[in-house]
């Protein structure tokens, strides 16, 4: 049971999250939103309680001024969509660049702008003076105040202009304030600055607000951080620390380079450990499910080992450490990992206890206790299976199937009686290319029935997969919906070369969740076919109805099949040319 | 040109890196290291001049013993192997407890003893009082000290032990220092702590230590921190500043949970951006390479986007940002990527990597400049084979191949013709158990001779090598000496699941020397049939004399083929069985 009080004090300060995944964050290599994953991404965003999300850059790309347009007709429950875009261009008037008008365009309330805070980059970059650059700052500003838009000025390469120029560095947000801008964010755009320079940074900025006679009350510090340097997250703390109230940065830290802060370390350390106001505690809990539906939207692989929402942030190896942990959380977790909407992960390993086994049984919703005979005959198959190179800690399915199988509850969906596979590489043409092809065929029994397929592919275990997908989808049809999401080799004890065992694991997805499975054999191609092949049986487990039976499972199939009767139409011996 | 002067100034106060990859690194999920790794991990990591290495727990774990064993008997040239262990048990005399026996017999000058710190684990975790606790400290220090080892001590949470008892935190630093430890290494072994709170605990031992009469100079601090909260860098950054002066972490972040301290992003903070005296600048600007040669031994896909280290961290994309960076890199660089061996890359741009490819072929020994024709063709070659999935940085075998094939300084040793690879696995007797066997032929042609050779093996790619070398033996016997050592698959861009690309790394030796090479392709046996079949040309190519020709090397063989008539005897179809 959550306790609103530990993730959120009553007299909590607030601080404002702002989120730049949209922009920012799709500067990463590889990253690439359509628009309607920014939708959804704004949508889940809003939901998240983050209260500014820019959204783009109207008029630099098509796609982001299609974006605010169709945000404005789902209009979300709290977050403001806010449009980015850089000051006038030297040498125009503001209202006659034709860069600024898709920006108004975009009918947001706010508008970051962004602009010159450094020498080097007013003189060799823009090519202007350090004057024009100021003037530029203030013009765009008051445009926009003009437009009834209220400002977030960016202030790029700040900690580097400071550095170099502090007087002009001041002098470039001097001028933003007097111009109308309500927040000042300074950013780290090369991402390199350390804490303590961000520290003293955003502390000589206060101190010198303090003495300007035009800074009202209504006039704030933000904070923007990269992490070139590894310290994106501690960058952010540290401004906060000296009074920063806005913190600019994206979902699992995606951005270019090396990245942006990542605001799901970001909001549990500002929120739990420092003890600010950024979203609800409700809202706080979804943060997990946040990163992974979103690394899901862009089709990028999760980072496991990310903090607080990583799926091994809270995993716990070995056997008196896990007990330690059952015992009081608090011996081996820094906080409570359903705060963040985690959960606490006991990682079966070579260490594994008898407590580790009990714990991934409740996981799995099985009923086992110390006292059932199955618990110790489970455990000694685990160490076997171990021995001969298995590992469990990331095939939690294959885990399942084990412990199903030691408590007679695993259904024998099919049965393989063998296959083949075979792979034929020549010389194409006169050049030293190289033409590859793989067949594969399987021969399974379902119920005493027997079918034999065969499927062509690229690779082995591509023909393999194909092959016994086409056995089974006659009497599973749900299988059409299952697919291979990851595929991962590892050669064990490497040093005798390929004849070394081989460990597959396969993650296999039904459209809405994901599990992995292992194989283990000195052949790569029956390892493959055991991640498979337990892949399959997982996902066809998941379909059945809570205590359904072997003999349920196989009434439906075997229904199924009768009403298709050339399910096996394929298995012409011509076809294999074997 | 790098100067000395900007990586490494003269008067550097000095900092001692710890490296822990082969102990906390090993702890991450689904990393499994074999001596063997071990080994040559501990060997780059001394070339990389860490003074201190950890090797693991001997005793806890018979891998670690051998570990120790075998390190003895090829010396590192500067760094100390450490031995890591446990505080004797509650209940028994130091010398009686046989688990420090083993660590007595790893024979390392410095043994690493861990002990707890915060009460909560004493009491609830180890079921001892807070005194026994502190004669453990003492008595196992006392005990290493009797044998002549010198003693760091990792003292276990630290941090929340401070700050829950500081008083009892401290008696088990006052214990250690008694006792005769050398080193006292702050934990953030929850790695929840945040960067103000290192700070404000390691002021406080530093100012405590001033207070104790029995503290000589010797007596140093350290800081061990993990990333539970993102901060593990910084924190390590702010304990230093308060001045801790030994640094543990390991290579590329590895260990459990969220990981350690990444020593790749440390070392070039604390050295390039903090000036203290880590490593020579020599041996900084090989930090990249070693990270991603890490990696590749422990087969974990390297992060794209780590600070400093990353494919990604110095990656420009295209326009006004690359003309800026080009002109002056400072406007979008935080440090030169030369100094951590790392190169700027301008996306889709072949601006990048002339002056790699001239430094590999120096390497290799082979004549070339920057007015060479074939400078130009290589450096095209390797841009297009990179996009295809390739990878060099740990294929030097295939790079200077590579460079040979361009220079026509490649010799056709043969030519493969096509082979074929079949695997049937069928149900062994009654039993579920699973009964495979793979059968390769392959078809080669030395100077316009075919010869068709075919072997069996367990697995498919020993099957296709086996046949391989069948064929080749008889024209050049040296090969009957070679051995393969590794073998590592990598799948690809592997959302594709099994349909992605496969990267195969094979190392070859003969019994002298190790070399590796790569295969690439979306057929798993093609891509091993590459990496073997250069394995073998590379050996081959070690064994001419120096200016040899091809016409050379094939008179060699042909003139023993002659004498070898039968050498393709096994080729038979019927043998063949396809």
């Amino acid at each position: 049971m959550i306790k609103t009080d530990d993730v959120l004090k009553l007299d909590a300060e607030r601080l404002w999250i702002y989120d730049t995944t949209l922009r920012d964050g799709a500067q990463r290599e590889g990253l690439a939103l359509s628009v309607s994953d920014k939708l959804k991404i704004a949508q889940h965003l809003d939901q998240l309680g983050i209260p500014f999300i820019e959204g783009g850059w109207p008029g630099a790309n098509p796609k982001d001024a299609q974006f605010f347009e169709q945000v404005r007709a789902q209009p979300l429950t709290q977050a403001e969509v806010v449009a980015f875009c850089a000051t006038r261009r030297p040498g125009l008037r503001a209202a006659d660049d034709p860069m600024l008008q898709p920006v108004l365009a975009a009918q947001t309330h706010w508008i970051t702008l962004f602009g010159k805070s450094w020498d080097l980059h007013v003189t060799e970059g823009l090519k202007t003076t350090l004057d024009q650059n100021l003037g530029m700052i203030e013009e765009t500003i008051q445009f926009f105040r003009h437009h009834q838009r209220r400002v977030i000025y960016d202030a790029e390469h700040w900690f580097d202009g400071y550095r170099e120029n502090p007087e002009y560095a001041l002098a470039t947000l001097g001028t933003a304030i007097a111009a109308g801008a309500e927040w000042l964010v300074l950013c780290d755009t090369n991402g390199g600055t350390l804490p303590h320079q961000i520290a003293q940074g955003v502390g000589a900025v206060r101190t010198w607000m303090q003495s300007q006679p035009q800074v009202t009350k209504s006039v704030q510090l933000g904070i923007h951080t990269h992490n070139d340097g590894g310290t994106a997250v501690a960058n952010a703390i540290a401004a906060v620390q000296e009074g920063a109230r806005m913190v600019q940065g994206t979902i699992n830290g995606y951005g270019e380079r090396c990245g942006n802060a990542n605001l799901c370390t970001l909001i549990p350390n500002l929120q739990v450990k420092l003890g600010y106001n950024c979203v609800t505690p409700a809202q706080l809990a979804t943060l997990t499910s946040t990163s992974r539906q979103i690394s899901e939207w862009v089709n990028l692989a999760p980072d496991d080992h990310a903090p607080f929402v990583g799926l091994s942030a809270f995993a716990h190896k070995g056997g008196i450490h896990v007990s330690a942990v059952q015992r009081n959380p608090r011996t081996y977790e820094h906080l409570d990992p359903e705060w963040v909407g985690n959960v606490r992960r006991i990682v079966i390993s070579e260490q594994a206890g008898l407590s580790n086994v009990l714990e991934k049984a409740r996981h799995f919703g099985l009923t086992l206790d110390k006292q059932h005979p199955a618990s110790r005959a489970i455990l000694h198959r685990l160490k076997q299976l171990e021995s001969e190179g298995y590992q469990f800690e990331a095939a939690e399915a294959s885990f399942e199937l084990l412990i199903r199988a030691a408590l007679g509850q695993r259904f024998d969906f099919f049965t393989l009686k063998g296959f083949d596979v075979h792979c034929r590489t020549q010389l194409a043409g006169e050049a030293s290319a190289l033409d590859s092809i793989a067949l594969a065929t399987v021969k399974v029994a379902v119920e005493h029935q027997e079918i034999l397929t065969a499927a062509e592919a690229q690779g082995p275990v591509s023909a393999l997969d194909a092959a016994l997908r086409k056995a089974l989808a006659n009497f599973y049809p749900v299988i059409d919906q299952f697919r291979l999401t990851d595929y991962k080799v590892r050669i064990l004890d490497s040093s005798d070369g390929t004849a070394a065992i081989t460990r597959v694991l396969v993650e296999s997805s039904d459209g809405q969740q994901r599990w992995t499975t292992v194989g283990v054999s000195a052949n790569i191609i029956e390892a493959s076919y055991q991640a498979v092949a337990e892949g399959i049986e997982y996902g066809l487990l998941r379909q059945l109805p809570e205590g359904a039976t072997t003999h349920d499972a196989l009434l439906v199939a075997i229904a199924h099949a009768r009403s298709c009767p050339l399910m096996s139409v394929d298995a012409s011996p011509a076809i294999l040319g074997l």
